[in-house]
């Protein structure tokens, strides 16, 4: 069996990503793919995702220059997820953040708080490239 | 905005929880919750999931032994995913590896290898508690 035949995908042809910072293994985003976005990555090296808002490809950075190289792609034991190692460039969240988890429940009331600095205003972030 | 009012759930009331190794990093798997299961989690700080197959709550551990202790919770800038931080006891996977995540694409044509050691073998963890 090969990696694609070990591959799951949604009704829509879908699997999730979890992307994860190779160097400081901190999650960075997670977002869909289906298999041509996941030939495309592998064609490139590059992460390409399928926005099921926008129906469309996109790659991460194409507008924000915030570009993601893999170094690693594992399957997990149903083959339903992807965890995708990468060379992050710049904050990974579209709001300026290097990771989209940049916030965490505090208490048990329902409060939260920012647990990591902003990189950079999103406002400065697109259409830059 | 409190942290219930920023969570995005699918169509069936669910949002995927990505879980982390609070030590060492390393993401050991995805599964569903819902609601109520997160409630639950908050509450017994035990990761509780909904089986989307079996369509029941699961507490991770709850025949093997393989218990998760929660030690933080963030979301998304979407709201749409959470990121669990925990202390795993034994193996996450239920084919005997600290990690689901045990087999990573080996170069270009679709090989795959297994990138850990098995901690156990799938038989002697369920039904042991």
């Amino acid at each position: 069996m090969s990696f694609w035949d070990n591959l799951k995908w949604t009704e829509d042809g879908l699997i999730p990503a979890i992307i994860q910072d190779a160097s400081t293994g901190r999650v960075l985003m997670m977002a869909w793919m289906n298999r041509a976005s996941l030939e495309k990555t592998l064609e490139t090296r590059k992460t390409w995702f399928w926005s099921r808002s926008r129906k469309k490809f996109w790659m991460k950075g194409e507008s924000s220059g915030h570009t993601q190289t893999v170094k690693d792609i594992a399957f997990d034991c149903d083959g339903d997820v992807l965890l995708i190692q990468v060379e992050q460039v710049g904050a990974a969240c579209h709001e300026g953040f290097r990771s989209c988890f940049f916030r965490s429940l505090d208490g048990t009331v329902g409060n939260f708080r920012e647990t990591e600095a902003r990189l950079e205003a999103p406002e400065t972030i697109f259409g830059r490239k």
